[in-house]
C-alpha cells in the first residue's frame, strides 16, 4: 500500500503545472532520435497523450530528414545540399512531401492514437495552414526548399476546440498548388507564433544550450540567448536553433524550451518538473 | 535524473483512470478520522483539487458528528440517542446548523481553496437542495432530525458546470423555512443519485467491507452486498451504509465505495490505482 | 370590480422602473430591525424574491451582530471594542462565523426560498468570494477583525446568470485558511463595484441622511455627500455609512442609498416609486 | 408613506401569476370595443407592454371589421353578407387588407411602442404565417373570405426569443400570392395552438359566457362548454367563440378565457387576479 | 449535353461573387418601372430569392408613389406638391400608410415568398425600425412627410440572422404614435448605414449615371459623384439620387450603385458580373 | 446585355437545388479519368468549390490506383492481384499509404484550395475516421488490403461545421497502428451512411448503369439495381458498385448516383439539372 501511495502523491507535483497550463497553447517540434528509437517514440506519444488529458492543447510539428534520405536513396535519387539544406527539384519534392505527409505524419497520428489520443495529421495546404514561398541561398535557388510566408491557423484552432490533437508535417503551400520543404523547427516556431503558445519547445539531440564550458544552461534570457550567438559560444546547428527560438518569443510566444529528446518523457519533464531538463529561454 | 523520469511514469499509472472519468461525476461522502487528522484533511483537500484538475466533478458532502458535540458540550446541552440517531430539539438543531454549515463546512472550503481548488459550501437550504422531512424511530418523533425528501440538483450541477467544486452539508430544508438534521452518507447517497454521478464513494474509518474472517472483500456485487445484510455478515455501522450504497446504485449511480479514509490519498488511490483500497459495490 | 382595477393600476407605476432596471445588479446591505422584526424580515425576502421576478439581479449582503452577541453571551465570552469594532481572537471568530454563515445566513435563504425565491447562501471563503486581511486601528491589532482585500465575483456572476439569489455573509479568507469578519457595509460596497452594479441599497434603522435641521435630504450629489462629512453635519454611524457610499460610487456602481429598513417594503419603494424613501446619492 | 407601502403590496398579488406564467406565451384576440375607446385601446397598448416586461410573450391578434367598412363606405363599395360573413371580392380584399394590415395593425404596433414595448406588426403573408383556402358556405363561394389552412409560427418564435411582441392582422396567404380574408378569432386560436401556448384571451363586448339566467360562468370545464352549445344555451356569436376555444383547447393550449373588453386592463384581470372577470375555459 | 455544360460554366462566374459576398448585407431601394411590369415584378423577386440563397442578406426597401395616387384619385383626395414632395394632410396620411404598408409591401412579400423565399413586411414602426421627424421645405409645412431621425436596426439584424428576408414600406414613427411618408432613397440609405451594408442599390427607371454627351458612367469615385452635382451635369432627379449616395457611403457603406431597373434581373446583373449595368459609385 | 441576361437566368435553374439540397452532405468518389485529365481535374475542384460556397457539404473519397503502381513500378516491387485486388504485404502497404495520403490527397487539397475552397486532407486514421480489418478472398490472405470496421465522422462533422471541406484517403487504421489500403467505393459509401449523407456519388470511367441494349438507365429503385446483379445485366466492374450503392441506401444515405466522371462537370450536372447525366438510384 505505501508504494501505491508513494505514487499517488507524484501526481502532486504536477498539480502546479497542470493548473498552471490549463487550457494553454504548447507547440513540439519532434524529430531527431526522439523519432526513431521505439521507446523515445512510444514515451513521446504517451506524453502528449497525457499533455491532452490534463487540459493543456498540444500541437506537434515534426521533421523526417533521415527517412526521406532512405527514401530518394531506395529510387536511386541524389540530392546536393548547400548550407545543410537540400537543393530540391520536383521530383524530389515529390518524395518529400509523399515521405513527410504520407508516411512520417500518419506514423505520427497511428502513435498517439494507439495510446489514446486523437491526432489529425495536417500538411501544410489542409486548411491553407502554411503558405511558403522559394528561398535563396548566396544568390542559388534552392527549388522547392522553401520558407513560411504565412500561418492560417483556422483548422488547428478548430481542432483544438475540440478533443484533437494536430499533427503538421513541415510543407507549405506555394503558388498555384506548388509544394515546398520548410525546416521543421521554423515551421514550428511560426506556428507556435499564430498561436500565441504559452512554449514552443525543439527536441533536439543534444543536451541543451551549453556554456563555454560545455555545461547546461538551464535558464537564457532573450539578451542572453542573442549573447551566445553574438559571441560564438553557440555553434553549429545550434544557432539556427536559437535565432528560431529568439524570433518566436518575439512573436508573443511566452517561452521557447530546446531539450534533449533522447531522454525519455522529455516534453513532461520540462514542462512538468520545477528543474526541466534542457534550456528554457525567456522564462517568466 | 532517473528519478525524475520515474515520477513522470507514475502519472501514466493514472492517465486510463483520468480518460474513463474524464468529466464524470463522483460524490464523496467525507467524515471521521479523515476529518480530523491534520495529515488526512490536506490529502483529502488535495485530492479534491486534483480530481477537478483533471477533468472529473467531484461533489463533497460531509458530516460533523463530534464538532456538533463538542459545541453541545460548550453551551452544556444535553442530547438523547435512539438507535444512534440524536432526538434534536429546536435549539440543538440552531447548533447543528450553526457548527456543520458555518463551521465544518467553510473549514473544508477554507482548505480545498487553499490547496488551489475553487469550493463553495452548500447548506441543504442553498438552492433548495435538499427537501427534508422528519423521521419517526419505532414511533418516536425525533425532533428536527430528518431524512430527505427529494434533491433538486440545479445549483450543483450550474456549479460544476464551471470550475467550482460544491461542498455540502447534510442540513434539509422543511416546511416552512424549519431546518432538519439529516445523516450524511443518506444525503450523499441521494445527491449521487439525483446528479445519475458515476461513484458514490463513502469514507470510514474501517478498511471496507469484511468477509466472516474479517478479510477485506475487494469487490461486490449488489446481489452479494445484499446477502452479507440478510446472512447478517455485515454488523452495526456497516449495515446502514451498504444499505445506503445499494439504495444509490439502485438510483443509477455506477458503483458505490465504501474505503478507508485513515489512508492518505484514500479517494485519488482507490479511483487512480487498479487495485483501490477498499470496498468496491456494483462495479461493471 | 372597481377595486380590482385600481390594483392593477398600481402594477403600471412600477413599469417603468422594471423597464429601467431591467437585468440589472442591486446590491442590498440587509441588517438592522429588518432583519430582526417578523413583519419586516418578511417584507424583505418577498421584496427580493419580486425584484428577481420582474428581472433586476438583487444581491444581498447581510450582518448580525446583535446574534453574534447572543451567542458568545451564552457561551460567556467577553469582546473588547475599539471605535465600534469588535477585537476577534480565534474563538470568538469561530463563533462569529457559525452564526453568520451557519444560522443567520441561512435563515435568510430560507426565508426568501419559502417567498418563492431560490436562494444561495456565501461566506467569502465561497469561491474565493472575499480575500480579507487583518485591519489595525490606531496601531492596534484588532484579531480576526479585518476588511475587504479583493473581491472575486465569478460564484455571484454564474448564480446571476441563472435564477439564483446571491446572500452573503461578511466573513472573509485569510492567508492559510484564516476567516476574518469584516464590516457588512463594506463588503456590500466591495461587491457592488466588483459586480459593477447599479445601485447600492444601505438598508438602517434611520431615516436617511438628514440636513443640520434634521430634515431628510431625498438626494445628494457625491460632492455634497463629502461635504456634510467635512462640515461634521454627518455624525456617529452616518460617517462611515457615507463614505462607504462615496468609496462604492466611485468604483463605478449607479448610484448609492441609504434608506430606512424599519418601514415594510423599503426597498421596493425606493426603488419603485419616483419618490423614494430615504437619501439617494450620486444618482444622475 | 402608508400610500406607497399600500401600492407596493399590490405588486405581490401579482407575483405568484408572474412566476406561474414566466416565459409562457398567451395570444390575445383584439377586438371590439377595446379596439375603439381611447381609455380602453390605451389600457390594452400598457397591459400587452407589462405582460412582456414580466416575462410573458403576448401575442396580439386583432381584427377589424368597422374599419373596414368604414373605408368601404367612403370608396362607394358594398358587400353581401352570408352568416355575418362578407363575401369578398377581389377589389374589397384590396381594402380589407390595406385597412387591417396598413392601418389597424400599424396602430396597434404604435400604440404598444408609445407604452414602452416593441411591437412588430405581421400580416400572414409575413414569413409565410398563415396559409389560407376559400371557404363556402352552404356551397356558396365566398370569395377572398378564407380559413386557416395552416400557421407557420417561425417569424413568431424569432421575434418571442427577442424581446419583440408579434401583433398579427387576419389575413392569409393563399395559393399564387392571392390574400384571404380570415376570422381573427380563428386565426387567434390556430395562432395559439401552432405555439403551444399557454391561454387564449378573445376580447369581447360581453360579459363572458353566461348562463339561462343571465349569470356569468366564470369557468367551464370543455364538457361544460360543449354542453352548452347543444343545449343551445349558448347563442348567437358566442357559440362560434365557444368552438374556437374548444378546438384550441384540443390543439394542445392549456385554456382559454373569453372576457370582457369593455372592462379596462381586462387582460391583466383575468391573468394577474384569482377571481379572473370573463369565463376561463378548460383551465387545470 | 454541351449545353447543359455551358450552362453550369455560367455559375462559375457567378462564384467568385458568391464568395465576395457571403454573408453581406446588400439594401435595394425598389420602386418605379421594376414595381409595376409582371415580367420585372417576377425578375425581381427571384433575384432576391437567389440572393438569400447563396449567402447574402439582401433588404428591400419600396417605394409606391403611383399606388398612392391612384387609391388618393378613387377615394377623390388631391394632393399639392412642393418640389416634388407631396404635402401630406392626416387624412392623406392615412391613405399612404394603407397603401404602402398594407398593400405595396404585401405584394411584394407575397410574390418573394411566391419564388421560394420568406420575407416579411415591416414598416417604420416595426421594431422602432424608423423614427422620423417632420420636413420643412423653405419654411413650408409638409404635413406628414417627414425625414430620417434615427434607425433601429434590430429587427432586421435578427431576421437576418435566421432565413427572412426583410421588405420594408418608408412609413417612419413620429412622437406620439404619428406616421409619417419618407422618401423611399433616404430610408433604403440610412437603412444600410445603420446595417453597415456592404452595397445600397437603388433602382432607377434610367440608365445609370450620365456623363455631359448622355453617356453611361460606369464607376465614380466620391468626389466625381460631389463634382457631377456641382458643375451641374446631374440633373433633376438625379440630384437626390446622387446625394443619397454619398450620405450613405459617407455613412460606411461599402459602395453605392444607380441601376437601371427597366432590365430584367437587373440586381443579379450589377451584383455577380463583371461589368453590371449601371453605375458604381465609391467602390474599392 | 442579352447575353448578360441568358447568363443570369441560367443561375435560376441550379436556384431549386440549392434550396433542396441547402446545408445536406454529399459524399463524392473521386477517382478514374476525372483524377488523371487536366480539364477534368479543374472542373471537377471548382465543382466542389461551388458546392460549397452555395450551403452544400460536399465531402471528396478518392482513389489512386495508378499512381500506387507508377510508384512501385519506380521502386520494383511487383504486386499480385486475386479478383482484381492488390495482394499488399507491409513494403507495399508503406507505398501505398505514401502515395494516396501524401501525393493523390494533397495534390486534390492543393486544386480544390487553389480555386478558392479551403480543403483539409484527412487518411483514416486521422481522428479515428476509418477503423479497418484484413480481408481474405476465398481463403486466401491478402495481407494490408483489408475493409471497412467502422466510421467515426467527429472529425468530418467538425470540419462540416466550418467552412472546411474534407478529402478523404481511403486507408484504415487498423489494431496496433498498422496501415490497411480499402476500396474507395466502400470508403465511401460507409462514410456516406456515418455522415446520414444525402447523396453519395461515385465518379466512374463509364456512362452510367446501362441495360441489355447498352442504353444508360437514368434511374433505378433499389428493386431493379438489386435485379440487375441476379439477372447479371450488370457485369466486371459494375457488380461491386451497384453493390456498394445498395449498401449504402440501406445504411440511410438518401440516393447513390453512378455518374460519367469522363464529363466536365459531372457531379454539378448530375445535382443541378433534372435530367442528370448519370443513373441515380433509390431517388425518391
Amino acid at each position: 500500500m505505501k508504494k501505491e501511495i508513494a505514487k499517488i502523491k507524484t501526481l502532486f507535483e504536477a498539480l502546479p503545472y497542470i493548473q498552471k497550463f490549463s487550457n494553454k497553447t504548447v507547440v513540439i517540434k519532434y524529430g531527431g532520435n526522439a523519432m526513431v528509437e521505439e521507446n523515445l517514440k512510444k514515451s513521446f506519444a504517451r506524453d502528449v497523450v497525457l499533455m491532452k488529458s490534463v487540459g493543456l492543447n498540444p500541437v506537434v510539428v515534426h521533421g523526417g530528414g533521415p527517412q526521406i534520405g532512405a527514401m530518394l536513396d531506395k529510387i536511386g535519387k541524389k540530392s546536393e545540399f548547400v548550407d545543410g539544406i537540400r537543393v530540391t527539384d520536383d521530383e524530389t519534392m515529390d518524395v518529400v512531401e509523399m515521405v513527410l505527409v504520407g508516411r512520417v505524419n500518419k506514423e505520427i497520428v497511428g502513435l498517439i492514437n494507439h495510446y489514446g489520443g486523437n491526432a489529425v495529421g495536417l500538411g501544410g495546404k489542409d486548411g491553407g495552414l502554411v503558405k511558403a514561398k522559394p528561398m535563396k541561398i548566396r544568390g542559388k535557388k534552392m527549388g522547392c526548399a522553401g520558407t513560411v510566408e504565412s500561418i492560417d491557423p483556422s483548422v488547428i484552432n478548430l481542432l483544438d476546440s475540440s478533443d484533437f490533437i494536430p499533427v503538421i508535417a513541415p510543407v507549405g503551400a506555394g503558388e498555384g498548388g506548388a509544394s515546398f520543404n520548410i525546416n521543421a523547427d521554423t515551421v514550428a516556431g511560426r506556428v507556435a507564433a499564430a498561436l500565441n503558445a504559452e512554449k514552443l519547445i525543439l527536441l533536439t539531440d543534444v543536451e541543451g544550450v551549453l556554456d563555454k564550458k560545455k555545461k547546461l544552461l538551464s535558464t537564457l534570457t532573450l539578451a542572453q540567448a542573442k549573447k551566445l550567438i553574438t559571441t560564438k559560444v553557440a555553434k553549429g546547428g545550434m544557432i539556427p536553433k536559437l535565432k528560431c527560438c529568439i524570433e518566436t518569443i518575439k512573436g508573443g510566444v511566452g517561452a521557447a524550451h530546446i531539450i534533449d529528446g533522447r531522454v525519455e518523457h522529455a516534453v513532461l519533464l520540462e514542462i512538468f518538473t520545477d528543474k526541466g531538463i534542457g534550456t528554457a529561454i525567456g522564462l517568466k
